[in-house]
């Protein structure tokens, strides 16, 4: 329903990732390929970690992103090692800014391409599960921001993927009670300044797409015409919902049902399963 | 923090209130003199009852109310003999069009001034006491928005007095519980298509400003100029935050803890006063 | 690049064309099948002429059509006789409120779709040429407005065909002037509260689309379900850019170069031909 | 009507003037003090250089600026060594982005607080005035672009205090060839990048109020808390509409018909008077 991507690696202006491919995020907001929705344009947002600064920058507005004018003023003036991205197809709920990703708290950053089906059965069940003090934080109403929460009440801040294996077995569980067939579908990017981490899981074990760039040498044969990018370190990598640029061993997919973390030394790509309650998680 | 207003009587276009007094509900967005903050500038909203159709329309936008063209256009040509307008401060939730009153279950309309003290202590217990059934239906983050769900839970369309009774009684229990001195501040005024109900009341006793217009006497003696309002119904009446107009003898002030309510027949005015749990409510 | 809508006849809600119809317009503003572009998200209007006003009501956002609430609200409880509605596909100009289609003078309204060619080479020129009175009413930078006032200069008020075509000549006049093969390309809707005019013309003779409902009766067949449907004056008409549901014999091409009227009395269908200045027009 | 600010020095977290003084840019928008209008709520913008990009950022929206999430988010994450900030209150123009200032073309910024009076008497013959090749590039329909549009014509890129004061004789030869007593009203913020130029000027020799910060050691006594400012250059210096902060001997009035240049290396005060065309300008 929505679309995102994820930046690690040497400082490059956004646009590079946003505007200047072929098939870029701005791109995908008018005409996604392979999203349920061709059009993502119930608003958008960019968040940015700099270098003087504790927390990160959020960009997030409800215009479509191709029409936003100071969307593009921003990306092509800020440089950032680390960024998220999202374009968003509400699956039903307010247009606002609040609802846009990527979410924050504290130094972290969160983004999701997905559903929790059947919401409306299981919002208050998930939300009481969410900590008291964490609970007033919540300013939206979309699915993405409580699982966002229940992830940091089920301990993100040390066990990312820990955390978020408790937090889609606790909406499992919900939603399985309530009768929901497959109660979740996720591509999942979260982020802490220094490590992004990748999900990509559903209940049916049909995930939406996620792709991961091969390595930076074939970045660098990818944009043979992008200064900047010659320049990228050889740890750079990008994680997208869908690939922005067409070449042959570019991309590779995440597997359904794994997860993976970029961060300095070798990136990993495991398995992801939930942890239900009855697993003592 | 806010200023709202409503009217009931013969249909009248709304701009004759919104726009065309002295001291206007548009005016005060920009120069409020009652008020905590003398601007009203985060946002506003208009909900009406037509004749054709089963619930009123509610326009709302996050725009200042003095610079919105659209409010501008529809006040100016839409017709309504009973209409609830609201014009917003923020006390720091976010400026979003589902932040903004009225607010609409059904055929019922709510508006606020006042806030929940230290809201977050017990937002997510408030939360918690809204019906299971109405609680997908929240769609914002404020106090006031949770304040019409609690009222809903507690019998709001059976017995609206009543109901903002119990209501009041469970946000000044769930307050004091968490040391809150004063726990809520307000004035409300809600409607169902064929009747307003006003309030005043506050935890410490001293309550925001609410006055209701005298009779459409004294009205028609206020506007001679306005051939609409010469033909207004003798049962036309109007509530404000504070007055549109001066005109001695034109207003009178809601007293301290009490209710009004405006529908055919005899306006009533009654004292109201909290019913806690202890109560039995 | 636009998708527009004219509606005349008896009153019936907005919400009527907008949006309860299989291909309804507020459908084709994210997948509209005959438009240059399938997506029209930048921006929309909507102009209704009432019973007691002088002046039509305009109401025009930058959001997509799909998610503006407001215009739901205002679409699902306003009744009117006579409407205009466009949602639009910027080629470029900026999105805002002024540059949103209907525009309006007065007692006149006015959507297009289409283009100038080339349109900063002979924006200044077309500009001088706007009547000294009305050039500072002028709020937005789109060719499409600017074709209004040239229109108004040249006699819209008084024979809007005639208007019409010096306007079309004098564009293409000023195009041609400075290389441009193929200066215009137009589909125009404009009224006056009582008439609707709607012109299909292009400098290269192959012009947009638009279609106009066949007669009332075919009218109430495509609708069998919709009782204010089925109480509409034998005069009711539908123009729009591309039919609004699919239904055999309900719609009619309007034939390449040509105009039509709808008003009381017959509505007639005549050819169109620009009026340049050496014809003495 | 509006309030600006120009700040230029060592590179600064743009929310070190804009949100964290005791009367910062931001306060201003709700309580100005020494402007026409208390509040500044109909848009704002800022455009600032950095070192990477050969154009200014320019960041504008018609939220009032203390709402304005994201304002608060790029001010908070963004160092600039120049940079201009405006917060606008409309006095009558549509509240749209391409009517918030700073208007950019190429490396240039422009800001203006005042206005051109009867400006829809000379529009028109204002607007013929501006090159053909510039004209195109005008968005909005304020005053304040058409000057910057008028100056850029008339010289601005190559001699800035010329271009201004011929710009000021043609509007002023325009508005009293119609019978406008005072045509102009300005204080006026414009940047290449390097340099500064400020000025302050009216027909009526009573000009807005305008203000340039002594010198760095002052700066630094006033914000002995502020580490970045302490490692300000010595040639940091802000020009504002009204003073940020209240400390005794920091601020210093720009004398009625002159201007500033600040730049590398001594900044210069000089009187300011209009060229007219019987002038030979």
């Amino acid at each position: 329903m929505c679309r995102w991507l994820a930046y690690s690696g040497s400082p490059i202006l956004i646009e590079e990732l946003l505007y200047k491919t072929d098939h870029s995020l701005i791109d995908q907001s008018l005409h996604s390929r392979l999203g349920v929705e061709t059009t993502n344009g119930d608003g958008f947002g960019v968040g940015w970690y700099g270098t003087n600064t504790a927390t990160p920058a959020v960009f997030r507005s409800i215009e479509p992103a191709w029409n936003d004018r100071n969307l593009r003023e921003v990306a092509g003036h800020v440089e950032s090692p680390l960024f998220l991205a999202h374009i968003r197809a509400s699956t039903g709920t307010a247009v606002q800014q609040t609802n846009c990703h990527p979410f924050r708290y504290e130094k972290w950053l969160w983004v999701h391409n997905g559903l929790v089906r059947d919401f409306h059965l299981i919002k208050r069940e998930l939300a009481l599960a969410v900590d008291g003090s964490l609970y007033p934080s919540i300013e939206g109403s979309t699915d993405s921001e409580l699982l966002f929460y229940l992830a940091l009440t089920l301990g993100l801040e040390d066990d990312p993927p820990g955390a978020v294996a408790r937090m889609v077995g606790l909406v499992e569980e919900a939603g399985r009670h309530h009768g929901i067939e497959h109660p979740i579908q996720m591509t999942i990017g979260t982020a802490d300044g220094r490590n992004v981490w990748a999900f990509r899981y559903s209940s049916e074990g049909k995930s939406r797409s996620l792709y991961y760039s091969s390595d930076v040498r074939t970045l660098r044969e990818m944009y043979p015409e992008r200064p900047r990018l010659q320049e990228a370190s050889d740890e750079s990598r990008i994680i997208v919902s869908e690939p922005i640029v067409e070449l042959a061993g570019a991309w590779n997919e995440v597997p359904e049902s794994s997860y993976g973390v970029v961060h300095e030394g070798e990136d990993e790509l495991r398995p992801f399963r939930p942890i239900y309650s009855r697993d003592g998680g």
